[in-house]
């Protein structure tokens, strides 16, 4: 008989509950031991539920209790998360969470922590809801040097995106429906600024090639300012507009990382992945490319991720797992501004629309024009090659000197 | 120091040679201790290269190795594969193998074997070359109930069909560019029969759900019989015609299982997946729809595969993975007969197109009719729902009677 406990009854915590008591019997058989749930962590009360004697609101019940062993930890946020997290480590218990906040923050000193005192910390259910990738990654994938991944690693912003692409609906209407559905937060801004992309792209390169890269150091770029007449160019160009999150081992030993809309081509196997669906590109040098495709968030994937974890745990109470990397190390991330990309960028000259395509092509050199329906007195689209930041912010600054207007410029994607 | 042997140095096993030489630093990371190749089985001779020396035309010299711990069989086929994978296995070393017919014609013996026996038998490389999808569904889907499983599991036949929708390319022609570039042997029945996606379905059936399936349960169809009106007609349906290997468990604790060729839509994850690829879908009762994407096949996606489990068999020297099912139970494949499918259906009449349709309609009731570019005078096409194959074959005959002749009939795929 395993002992656990879980820290947090929200949505993926009560799904943990509901999983393991659905599944009791081949879980147990996969387990080969039975796993019981001992003490459930909320501040708030559920009279109803038909284990509600399991609740407590003092965590230092759990901490002491010598029978648990396996703590899963599905609160969300870092605090106090990463504290609770921290002790149980610190006290003899392993730890499986969904939380990619915390995984992002601390996994390299959480993961130092768990070798240290001969337990694990797994995190299955932070990238990818119930896609299973940090364990294909860490294992599968073992025999083979991962050189790049690239993802749609939000569901959120996917619908939304899905639904400008499909539908024609704008940004602000696409959203508010995310939010009438559930999908999105009543305050959406981590799921539509990137920032819960680039939490799981930052495990997934730590995981991939060994070094913490943290949150702060990826340039991230979220879908606030994507319009339908982005949307219309991507088809022009022949793709669709997806949120990616990109890792790239570079040959100088550091990585270049990035979260941004970018256009994605039909070709792609990314183009396909629509809704609040995840998809996840790993590639590798003996395996090639490899495609990860689910459901990326929602109560019962990411809690069946989570029973997995717990699994694995219980059978592996005495042999660690390999799953670690080494904290950040400095200069590691490439400077954004370093890496040359190949970019969409949309102007507005004062003219007509050839006359400020001919004045973008003075300033850029070689680009290439798309047309989209419906294009406007004036304005132009087009692609250009190879340009880092740095030299497309000068690019641009001339061309507003002759006084057309950048209204943006979307990534052109590899994948 | 783990010592291992290769049984076979055609494409995969001098592909593992080649990984495990390429990736030697990692791997010892990752397995916790170098692996040497102890030994290679071949009958033929290789004199050239830098590991001569290794090679052995006696598989006693091996068996009776004290030092090998693992034995690599990559020679393919039944024979002696079998006899020497058994032989190790009663002899206290594990074994890992690429090779399909193996596991799905003695996967519960030899799994049975490897247990009595505390030892592993491992197989990820015979479904899916690269992509990780045995460990995925014993491991990472551990806390969820398999439900169903559809892929393209085929890489050669799946570039034929892909020649033939694109490019429109009979056949015939598809075939022989497929033998040209080498992804299609001199004899290509084992792939465009069938067999080669029947085997594959076995082992992810037995796997998922408990109870070995063998091949000859499979009811099966290749795409030999394949036309360019049929891509026309599936296009007109709004899909493509894939070759899908499907199994889905049925309330009655049977399983329904086949091997054919399908309308797959549009809409479908598998639509996508072209070329060479596969693509396996697992449905899940928490997880819902995953799908795993890559390189079915070739010398290093293959090898990969295969070492990834060496390095899982060094790590688990004394600690069984858990992966097993049971010998096959009488009358646990559903008839074939008894399933009810919705089919497209191929006719030609002896008058018009229309005329040819209304008897149809007489014969088949609720039909939905499709027009393909290019229909010929007579030729008509249709969709019908939910018929058992034995419905099926009635109303065909009472077609004929008409004087309509049924010049073919394609699953309609529900993945």
């Amino acid at each position: 008989m395993a002992a656990i406990a879980i820290l947090g009854h929200g949505v993926v915590g009560s799904g943990v509950v509901e999983v393991l008591r659905t599944h009791e019997e081949s879980i147990t058989g996969r387990a080969k031991e039975p796993i019981r749930i001992q003490r459930i962590l909320d501040l708030r009360e559920f009279p109803g539920l038909p284990y509600s004697g399991l609740f407590t609101k003092d965590f230092e019940e759990i901490l002491n209790d010598p029978e648990v062993g396996i703590v899963v930890e599905v609160m969300g946020g870092l605090e106090p998360a990463f504290s609770y997290v921290k002790a149980c480590l610190e006290n003899g218990k392993s730890v499986v969470t969904s939380n990619k906040e915390l995984v992002a923050a601390k996994g390299a000193e959480l993961l130092a922590l768990a070798q240290k005192n001969n337990l694990n910390f797994l995190f299955e259910a932070s990238v990818g809801g119930g896609i299973p990738i940090i364990r294909p990654i860490s294992q599968c994938l073992a025999a083979n040097e991962v050189t790049e991944i690239a993802g749609i690693l939000n569901g959120t912003t996917n619908f939304i995106l899905t639904k400008m692409i499909r539908e024609h609906m704008a940004f602000g209407d696409a959203l508010r429906m995310a939010q009438e559905l559930g999908y999105a937060e009543r305050d959406p801004s981590a799921d539509v600024e990137g920032a819960d992309a680039c939490r799981k792209i930052c495990i997934l390169a730590s995981l991939a090639f060994g070094s913490h890269v943290y949150p702060q150091q990826v340039h991230t770029e979220g879908i606030t300012k994507i319009t339908l007449e982005d949307v219309a160019y991507a088809e022009a160009w022949g793709g669709v507009i997806k949120l990616i999150g990109e890792v790239k081992a570079l040959k100088n030993g550091r990585v270049h990382i990035q979260v941004a809309p970018m256009f994605v081509s039909r070709e792609s196997q990314l183009s396909g992945v629509d809704d609040v669906f995840n998809g996840i590109l790993v590639r590798g040098d003996a395996t090639g490319d490899v495609v990860f495709y689910g459901r990326g968030a929602g109560k019962l994937p990411t809690a069946s991720a989570v029973v997995a974890d717990v699994i694995d745990c219980v059978k592996h109470m005495k042999a660690r797992k390999y799953l670690y990397w080494e904290d950040a190390r400095p200069d590691y991330v490439e400077p954004y501004e370093n890496a040359p990309q190949d970019f969409f960028v949309h102007v507005q000259g004062k003219g007509s629309s050839g006359e400020a395509f001919a004045q973008a092509e003075e300033v850029f050199g070689d680009i290439k024009r798309l047309i989209r329906k419906g294009e406007k007195e004036g304005e132009a689209g087009f692609t250009v090659k190879a340009l880092g930041q740095g030299q497309f912010e000068e690019k641009a600054a001339a061309l507003v000197q002759k006084g057309v207007t950048l209204l943006g410029r979307i990534i052109l994607s590899e994948y």
